[in-house]
């Protein structure tokens, strides 16, 4: 335990209240509890996520003050009293799930996301926009040594993210699986996933831009919603019935539903894009009859994290990033309020 | 083949257009295909769906003239050409599934009932309202020899159908499920094959008549959900968070989409009932965070049926039946429709 | 933390060299660290693994000086600094494996005995032959208020293993699972856990008193190894076809590349029992072409145990228990070495 | 039915008794049943399974006299009286399985090939060593129109079993598998399925030009068993702990025996070579403590081989044959014999 390198205060964006200002200040360096890491963040990804807890949009109020943020990648510092499986200089990540009790029914079975008492980095416990953050030791993800930890960290949430909603989907390699909002951050690694996994990739959004990165991450059928006369027999057409497996990020209620009708008889509709207070609506009968599945699916648990880390270390997975600094998260949340956000924003917590 | 035994004409009842007159009346014994065995009904279950045929209620239309009937138990009188793996004399059953054409996807894996080329009993095939009826040898039920065929009528749909969609709940022994409609027709299997099965069964349905039948059954905490004052949380206390699994065999679409809220995280709900032009509707954002399973579940395969029969013959499973004459089937159908009906009617083709 | 009612010394019994004394004596009360809680055991069941621990028969040495016992039940009376999910006055349970990692690819997907650093009670880490023993918070096994101690031990390693085995064996409630060793200490719970789970039950042993407990405990058909001409034969028959699954707890190599031969075609074959130095030989070609499976399954994880724990609390599961003072432990070995057993001891540590 | 088009007699190769003269002479063209095809034979593999039954090295009885050959593509010619799915013209597969029961719980449940009933192709049934061939239309292949019908007759045998022990492997994308006996008939297909699975592939075989036959299919590691001090600990330094999953094609018992040895703890090995008289030993300690798994792998269903063939048709799976003509069979046995066989001879049933 180097403490002495370890400064009193850092860098980092906090806010008091809710759409209250975002101030990038001196805060105090945290004391991490003896199950804790502490971590020199160097870059944090910035998702949707923080911005709703920011806004306060969501049913479960956030900590405050807070400091969002849960994609940060960076370097061990200090180890609790208590950490097994780690020494300083290790590089890891914090995610969503902060910690969690790990004796619940779901934290025994690997459900740790569904943990009453999960802790949520950037909700209920200071996220990854400071310079230095404590995770849970267990829950920390642990990346290997010489991975780039700016590209890195979208993977943390993202692609853990979309990579969990692709094994819930219980596919085959060979099977086709439908990427519904294909081009978009999570989309962009949803395909490559895919396509890593063996599946064959139906990307579903809007414009020959993105039909273009769509197809050079290896997807195979675009269908552009904008164009499409009939989007279900389209969809039903290219795939031959239908894709086994619909991975659902985008955030339009609408679309949500309509996986439901072009999906496979006996394949799994997933949900993962959040749109506020939106109703999936299944017709009981072909439901039924078609014997479909809809699923919901939420983050990762450790293993998830691990295996979505090393599929990005194997270099199969490229996540396209704007660096900005962490001074400068109030213009990307603007931007992300105007729904101007292409790729992903990571910010460099030394600038 | 005893040929000489099988008489050219039989009793049946027969009807020439949706809701027109059912004619109790000599109609010809089919000839079985190649590929068919001809069974001599003895005893026939009605099913809701038998009626839905009659009057032409679903969007697949019927054959025309139309003999009903998916629940026969009988007897076999003979052999098409082409058979294996039974002989004259064996027991056999007739289900909704009386042929597919096992050579696409569904077919292959196991998934018979979506096969596109799906033949029905009673619907796309006469059925079991006839003393002879026909059966693609392979789809046919094997019964075992000494079992009763009035009471094992109903097992070869409603038993089948709730024991399937029970596995399709991909519960352990220990778990909670839920039956929403846990004392009607299709209830009450249901309780008992959960039973059987290890599980801790919770049932939900009204009345103190059918509260006595479902504890007689088995079953171990009962909802009235004309008493309850909050059946979500007066579920998820009896079953300290909420049931793994339910089973909607109710045909009421509010109680559907209300056990997307009372189902345990990480849960499953499986949808059997199939209530007209119904919508099943789900919080996106719980759907997600609570990571459940809504899965349609229709009938069952093969393997399915043979593990039905088999809890039945070992006299885990008693289905409470009145026997009335095949004459009086169109009586049934006056019920049926009044809502009168308590327990399975079964027919019995001799009278 | 009731520090002050805890004492500074305690009774236990303590080795310092394989096969050396056992020392009934006062010992120091183990410090709970940050992540342990100390419990105050009042039963602990004695197993078969206590005696290999204390002969040193297996490849991995034990800590020495070492107190044994891994069927510790008791109350907390002490939580190390940093526990989450317990307090003082909670019953609690210490099983074979006391601590692990919870960050390699093994903890993180529910297999935490196969971790590397497992901790392992009554081997590495001083177990329940002792009044106060340690565990780590997240290993402990919760025990509902009200159980009754002595009877529960058992259930901790015993009872654990063979339920693991049967979920291992991958069965449907109505399948036939064999029991090969079906009347001793593992057999007589796994009797009971497989007919909880809806099995049909075959058990394999020698005597008439082991066949009336089996037969009291829930079994089927009773196979006696000493009586029977052709056991594969005669099982086969019973099971018209051959047990879907087979947990091997006797310690009997023979029996073990046995059930490869009478196990159904596409079953499985569980191996539980450690005889020393034994190999399990099955036959290539059958092996192939009856597509068997033979699976390691290594006591439990925390899901296993709660679930284990729950059938016990719901009466399901009875554990015929001799109590005897701790003080006696080294006749109970005694009786072990000459085979004497019937059913399982349970030591009191207040004696 | 172009029953005019249809000879006859045709070219076969036919034996009178085990090990007798291969006679390449004219036979009659045989009639199919009411549930067969019949197919105009374009070109076969030749297997050594082919060569075992010639020689009667199995338990089974072949049928006498005999035409061999289980991997036979051409065009179907014609349909018996109650065909459904096919239509003449269409190009069909003729696999080891020919037909089964379709009514025994092994048929009902996707294990066609455990059927007791199992009718096979080149064995109890003549096979595809003619110019026109019977198949049940159940079991026959599809293949796609435009398919190459000398390289995909491999697969029909060869691709489909080790298509089908990869998935009895239960593996994700990112998990290592090793395929002991990789450069081989069976290991090169097993590589380039793994590849387009998503798995990392270490190959196990001798000598340079098969390291680089393995390189080029998409293998990651290559262990040369002629050159390695330490097989077991190469291996498991190479995939960090051990592959997930081992697919023995090679016909070694010692290699099969080792590969419980170094398979990763919680992993499978696959049995799928069939030495002589060759039994599999595994160490029951380790087997329990590392919890493996062995699993016998038999062919595949008609889904695996509707998959292994999608795989085929979409350009992932090359197999490199060596065309000769039908009456050249003997040779290739003698080949066989003489272990000089490098990749896969197929035949052309026309020279």
């Amino acid at each position: 335990q180097s403490t002495a390198a370890i400064p009193k205060t850092q860098k980092g964006v906090i806010f008091y209240e809710n759409k209250g200002k975002l101030h990038y200040k001196d805060i105090p360096v945290p004391e991490p509890k003896p199950n804790e890491i502490l971590i020199n963040v160097k870059y944090s990804g910035v998702c949707h996520t923080d911005l709703h807890a920011w806004h306060g949009d969501w049913p479960l109020p956030v900590k405050l003050p807070l400091v969002g943020g849960h994609e940060g990648a960076g370097v061990v510092v200090k180890l609790g009293s208590n950490v097994k499986g780690w020494k300083v200089g290790d590089l890891a990540g914090i995610k969503w799930l902060n910690g969690s009790c790990m004796t619940c029914e779901f934290c025994e079975s690997g459900h740790e996301s569904n943990c009453p008492d999960a802790d949520l980095s950037g909700y209920t416990h200071d996220g990854s926009f400071q310079q230095f953050a404590t995770a849970d030791a267990i829950q920390a993800a642990k990346i290997q040594q010489g991975t780039d930890l700016a590209e890195v960290a979208p993977i943390l949430c993202a692609g853990v993210t979309v990579y969990k909603a692709l094994k819930e989907a219980d596919l085959k390699a060979g099977d086709w699986v439908a990427i519904s909002g294909a081009a978009g951050g999570l989309g962009s690694l949803a395909v490559q996933y895919a396509t890593a996994m063996g599946y064959r990739v139906l990307g579903i959004d809007a414009g020959e831009e993105k039909e273009k990165l769509f197809k050079k991450l290896g997807g195979e059928v675009f269908i552009d919603f904008t164009k499409t006369k009939n989007m279900v027999s389209d969809i039903q057409e290219a795939t031959k019935g239908g894709p086994h497996g619909v991975i659902n990020v985008s955030v339009s209620e609408a679309a949500i539903s309509l996986s439901t009708e072009y999906v496979r008889p006996c394949g799994t509709v997933v949900l993962v894009g959040l749109p506020a207070n939106a109703y999936v609506k299944s017709e009981v009968f072909s439901h039924v009859v078609k014997s479909i599945n809809i699923k919901g699916s939420y983050v990762g648990n450790r293993a998830d994290t691990r295996e979505a880390l090393d599929f990005f270390s194997r270099g199969l997975i490229k996540s396209p990033i704007k660096i900005v600094g962490l001074s400068e998260l109030p213009k990307v949340y603007d931007l992300m309020e105007k729904g101007k956000i292409l790729g992903r924003y990571v910010v460099d917590t030394s600038k």
